[in-house]
């Protein structure tokens, strides 16, 4: 794949050349291709989508209404879609030899719908069960590599869609369904800060900061230190010429390092989009960074993307967009607390949130689509369509989770009664 | 222990013949057993207590201000709580072998507080390790005594000390910290129906129903239908014949029976303060329940006692006064929603809330101290001031938790998007 702007992280394997060409997309599809693709619909629970074959013919799902249809443009691309759905759907879709036909929004939703409500039957159970990936290692250099893969592809490429003011890179929070991004990010972070309850003049510690946005707002709005950790060096860069701008530097400050060496004692630890990056075995390393950095009466807060029951991480997503992301379930996130007996206050699951969110984020990337085929290439387009598109449905669905966890020292009583003060006007 | 009243699950155990009697107080501490009991003290956290011991030696604790002396009648007493302090500082206190002379409350508290801070050391180390007790298992046959033997000692009993209008005997709900306990009984109840926003003519299902108020107030007050589970049956026939008085007869039925035979399709499952009577290995089990109990648009709550890390319940309680008794840390009571994926969706943390309602019921039960003697004795009085004081230091300590957990089906996606209805005058 050819980039002609900035490093991409998106790699689309090349096709066998002996498969390549026209000539054999002219290949009639052959009856025990046939029988194998109803096998393999079946084991991916029988989406309402017809399928139309790189020879014309079309294999219509007559259980069901359809509300798609699924153009496979050759045979590698068939063979590889039934060999390994959760990597190569991507994969092939980003190159244009998959392509859909009708609601993309609603097939993504009917493909996540179907696969949630099946095991896998058949010829395709053990194969399905043995496509999930394990994520690529957190270690020091390991977050280093999968971090810059992801955020380093350009600030511009994210400022196109990002709310312009904070540059959230994570779920927004809609009291009222008819706010902008900017002001859904904007409640986002204030409903963080109520429920951490700052105080002016208090000490923040921050995991994970993206382009800084948050420790900025709670700087000037809660007038609280912040220290913040990225190991993006675009991020901190960024972060760091807007504090500077804005007359913050005094009150936050931007440290280009992992979360792991976290140093200090501070009242409060946040953590907003981080903890999909960790990995689980690094859980409880974050729980002893928390511990060791927290003050007698200090509380935090850690916001992540999860899941109801275990399960990896999509593979395209984990290989092609987010290298090393893994969205634990509440019990896999209790590693972080529960060595250290923190106490957990407050759970909230904001998952329609995100869902709206990433709406919002869609209609901007494709209201810009000219300038990011321009700089990058069409299989750039389509992969980053279909992640933003596929995580819509993933959170329609039901199938992923936002979780926000506040926890406090379990010994301080010094805790709101109620928590009416996150609703006050 | 003679009970002149009803059946009470108090047992303490006979003294040793050999070792009661006036002769023996007299024989003065020997030099082996200060050195073991500073050992035994330094064990527990050396918590700030002066000991009196039976031959008027007093060992003050040089360390720390002291808030209380701690009386040891005999050396029997010594001996017992030393092996097993645990379950026997309980028995020796409430036959009044152990007395404690100074701020009851705060002298809880100090030993908790203690006892939070340290693993145990030396000699007592290995010893303390051990002391946990498996509580005694929930099978259909085992939850039925272990319910009998708390919650049927006497309608009457719990009435003295409980609100008067529902006999709530859970957690309580202080929006404001002026209510009188039957006014935060109601909150707590309404609380637990914003939650699960009923709506009339809903069906609703409640494992562990306790005196059945709960289900009246949701019939009562948010027209819906409850069929509630309950195995004690005192309780059961004492909620009939409230139902029958208050004409609420048609829209709740109470059913003497088990959990795990609920039958039936719901809107609503909800369940407050049984999942401590439930036991961990029987979460799968409950989970199950819940997850065939429920229609497409269920959604559901769970109110419990629970744990910032696991840990058994206090020997003392699980074998004196809640056979069976276990508070889940968060990560086991996932065990119930994980494997049936239904989605958390909100998770509070009303510890202090406990604590306060302790304070209305000991305030309530030391008010009617004469009944309680009259009726049982005074080893019956002290052991229930010892549980509900101890409570109070439990809870304020943060050793124990009050969680309440709100679910739902995982692709239910009429869901409020903020929680702000919860705090609506």
């Amino acid at each position: 794949m050819s980039t002609k702007g900035k490093a991409v992280p998106l790699s689309v394997p090349s096709m066998p050349d002996a498969e390549t060409g026209a000539p054999q997309r002219r290949r009639p599809v052959r009856a025990a291709e046939r029988w194998l693709l109803k096998k393999f619909l079946a084991a991916i629970g029988n989406p309402p989508v017809d399928l139309m074959m790189w020879d014309g013919e079309v294999i219509a799902n007559h259980k069901r209404a359809t509300i798609a249809t699924l153009h496979i443009r050759d045979r590698v691309a068939l063979y590889a879609l039934m060999w390994d759905p959760n990597l190569r759907f991507g994969d092939y879709y980003a190159s244009g030899r998959l392509e859909v036909e009708g609601d993309f929004q609603r097939f993504l939703e009917a493909v996540y719908r179907a696969g949630n409500a099946t095991r896998g039957s058949g010829i395709f159970r053990d194969r399905l069960s043995r496509l999930a990936y394990r994520p690529r290692p957190n270690t020091l250099r390991g977050s280093k590599a999968n971090i810059h893969s992801h955020y380093d592809i350009g600030n511009d490429f994210y400022k196109l869609w990002l709310d312009r003011d904070y540059m959230q890179y994570t779920c927004a929070y809609y009291p009222e369904q008819a706010l902008t991004l900017e002001q859904a990010q904007v409640a986002k972070m204030e409903h963080v800060c109520r429920k951490l309850r700052l105080q002016p003049g208090e000490t923040v510690v921050e995991a994970g900061c993206g382009w800084g946005g948050l420790a900025r707002y709670m700087a000037k709005h809660h007038g609280v230190n912040v220290r913040s950790y990225n190991i993006s060096h675009e991020q901190i860069s960024f972060a760091r010429a807007r504090a500077q701008q804005e007359g913050l530097a005094d009150r936050v400050e931007y440290v280009e390092d992992d979360y792991r060496n976290i140093e200090g004692d501070f009242d409060v630890f946040v953590s907003v989009g981080m903890l999909e990056h960790v990995g689980v075995d690094n859980y409880p390393a974050l729980g002893e960074v928390i511990d060791r950095s927290l003050k007698d009466n200090g509380r935090g807060l850690i916001h992540s993307i999860g899941r109801n029951r275990a399960r990896l991480m999509n593979g395209w997503i984990e290989k092609r967009i987010f290298p090393g992301a893994y969205p634990p379930t509440l019990r896999e996130a209790m590693d972080i607390f529960e060595p250290n007996e923190l106490s957990v206050l407050d759970v909230e699951n904001l998952r329609m949130h995100y869902a709206k969110t990433l709406e919002e984020w869609l209609e901007r990337y494709e209201a810009n689509i000219d300038w990011v085929r321009e700089t990058y290439d069409e299989a750039f387009v389509r992969a980053w369509r279909l992640y933003l598109a596929g995580s819509i449905a993933a959170f329609t669905t039901g199938s992923l989770q936002l979780f926000q966890i506040l926890f406090a020292r379990p010994r301080d009583n010094d805790l709101p009664w109620t928590r009416a003060h996150l609703y006050e006007k």
